[in-house]
């Protein structure tokens, strides 16, 4: 993480000590708006979605947020009835501690799946954390959202809109259950942008979501929490944001950055991972099967693992390739990693080439493009290896 | 592998050292039928086809055939016009040796992708094993195309037909690119029936292998090569089948029963596998739904991995099903391993029935039911779980 001050104009955060993950973690986090902010989110896509992403949709409706409270070590997902009415609870404490209406709380939660809230511990916690509120609170805030993280992830942008300083603040957690359609676990992005309405935010937030946390994927996993927020709560006092203004663009493009950013930290800390891969498709008849390739190669077990052991083993890649559903001529395939081009018109270029695209693969992060000469469409994805910490840590996520 | 005599009448076979893969290991295999076989085969869905099923395709389309010629170690796949050739010239010098018609002989390669085959280990070996053919060759055969497998997969049946003895005999291999879709990489069938011709055996097989082949998973990687081939060489004299025989529905089980028997000897060798997991999803929708749920668990890295840890981590099971494009309702979903219900009406059953469902995870094999109360429809998956050694083997697979 870089140690640079992570603040942005009205906004404040804590965390604490909840409880729910021994005694002795983080797991309980706050940001708060000092105004009401204009609020965005984009959530999994999944069937089963956890009582705080269905609280979230719903509130979101309304198109503002104040407050957002996350924990982690309980996901409080496939939770009945029961877990609504702690999500409920949880954000009825949180908005009694800070004098806001109930609705303008968010909540997100990360962790097992199918058990109960201790709302002891947010009884303790929401105070304490309330309590302790400060400018510079994200730090904590992005190591209490951490289950098999290793490291914190946080990015910032700044842009200028109307010759003012408009910052944005990103703040996400990975590492496992990650995949496309709601890639990340949970995402925060604060900004102090003033925005004409949520109709405005919305469109900007899913798109960048759409170029960053969905062309992520460690294990091809979707969760029932994967949820980015967006606050706006407008500080930085530009003219107001609406589809037509001038800095809209611009802004998109930090935001964008941003999401990025924030999505290559969490593949870079996949769980196990060891290296992070951009596969990039070219040359694809539409846009759709471009992405559909690279996220098929992105996602394979044998790619990934062949990529764990540094093995240039394109065989496994066109294998992939083959039953992505693309469609392509074999005898038309090009492949390299990297600078080194190892498959040309669908054959290897021969152990000289293949050495040094081993040597490529030794590197934390490459690129694989694969060039299927069928069209103009590109695609991208980002993945990482798999490799025996992987299993072993997913075999013993639990206990 | 069961020790029990490998024949069946009128066919023989035999392996040899071909040197492919070193100088101690069999791996090429020929097995001949003493007469014209009326000839089925089913092969991979990928676009990217290796040159021995191209070739096999194209040779079934007359529904005949006397000899089949196998070698571990090279796939010939991604091999272009010297592939081609290649695959050409192994037929011919096999017909030349067994004195056939070159479009006689089908072909069938697994091991490296994009690798050639060196005609020379062909022109040593071809000879000799036609040298060495006898009827109960085929033990050595099952042997010879195994890459990764651990054992060879074997599987007989007989059926009466007409009060005449009619044996089946299944050889088959694994154990990595095993999914959905032509699921094995080879796997060959032998039979003394007599079936009119390949357009009543061709529907039976694909009927077959649809139920077996195609509801294995391993590692949600389809190969280059898969191909299932059946021969049936008439010597049984029953009464030539046809698709209004009576007899043809108790072959048709038979062929079913010993496809899923060979599908499922490829499961539980998959690659690092310490379990046998058969994922089976009640109250779908339709057909398609059941089928697609059960693929989507079945293919999960996260709930492999909680198998392989022992781990009766329901709400992987869950998370996999709300991204798998079933319909159902969160709050109705059961789920029972073996005879423990664990899950019900979306909610977990307490740590004393989470006890007893990690004592069923202990077996080597268990079941996995999914009721999503959405409909009638059932579907079946078999898998595996994701072990550390299933890493270890694909990071090192061709060094």
């Amino acid at each position: 993480m870089r140690e640079e001050k992570l603040t942005v104009q009205g906004f404040r955060a804590a965390a604490v000590k909840g409880g729910i993950r021994g005694k002795d973690r983080l797991d309980i986090g706050l940001i708060v708006s000092d105004v009401p902010a204009v609020a965005a989110g984009v959530f999994t896509t999944s069937l089963v979605k956890a009582a705080p992403v269905l609280l979230d949709m719903a509130r979101l409706r309304a198109g503002q947020a104040r407050a957002l409270v996350v924990n982690a070590g309980i996901a409080n997902a496939c939770t009945g009835e029961l877990g609504m009415a702690n999500a409920l609870a949880v954000g009825r404490m949180t908005a009694e501690a800070l004098g806001l209406v109930e609705d303008e709380v968010l909540l997100a939660s990360t962790g097992v799946i199918g058990a109960q809230l201790d709302l002891a511990c947010f009884q303790r916690a929401v105070p304490a954390a309330v309590a302790r509120l400060y400018g510079e609170g994200f730090a904590e805030v992005s190591r209490a959202m951490m289950t098999t993280d290793t490291v914190p992830k946080v990015a910032r942008r700044t842009v200028m809109l109307d010759g003012k300083p408009v910052e944005l603040l990103g703040l996400a957690k990975g590492a496992g259950m990650i995949m496309p359609n709601m890639a990340t676990m949970l995402a925060f992005v604060m900004t102090d942008a003033c925005v004409a309405s949520a109709a405005v935010l919305q469109p900007m937030l899913k798109s960048g979501v759409e170029k960053s946390f969905n062309r992520i994927t460690i294990d091809g996993d979707t969760s029932t929490n994967d949820s980015v927020l967006l606050l706006a709560n407008g500080l930085a006092a530009n003219t107001p944001l609406t589809d037509d203004s001038p800095g809209r663009a611009e802004f998109a493009v930090a935001l964008d950055e941003l999401l990025l950013d924030l999505a290559m930290q969490i593949v870079a800390d996949g769980e196990g991972a060891t290296k992070l891969i951009t596969i990039r498709v070219l040359g694809a008849a539409t846009a759709e099967e471009a992405q559909q390739a690279a996220r098929t190669i992105a996602n394979s077990p044998l790619v990934k693992t062949a990529f764990f052991g540094e093995d240039a083993n394109w065989g496994r890649i066109i294998g992939a390739l083959g039953r992505s559903g693309a469609g392509f001529d074999a005898n038309q395939v090009s492949i390299a990693f990297d600078d080194v081009v190892m498959v040309q018109g669908g054959l290897g270029m021969g152990p000289e080439v293949e050495a040094r695209a081993t040597e490529v693969l030794k590197r934390k992060r490459f690129t694989v493009t694969v060039d299927i000469h069928a069209g103009s469409a590109a695609g991208e994805y980002y993945t990482c290896d798999f490799s025996i910490d992987y299993v072993k840590i997913n075999a013993d996520y639990r206990s």
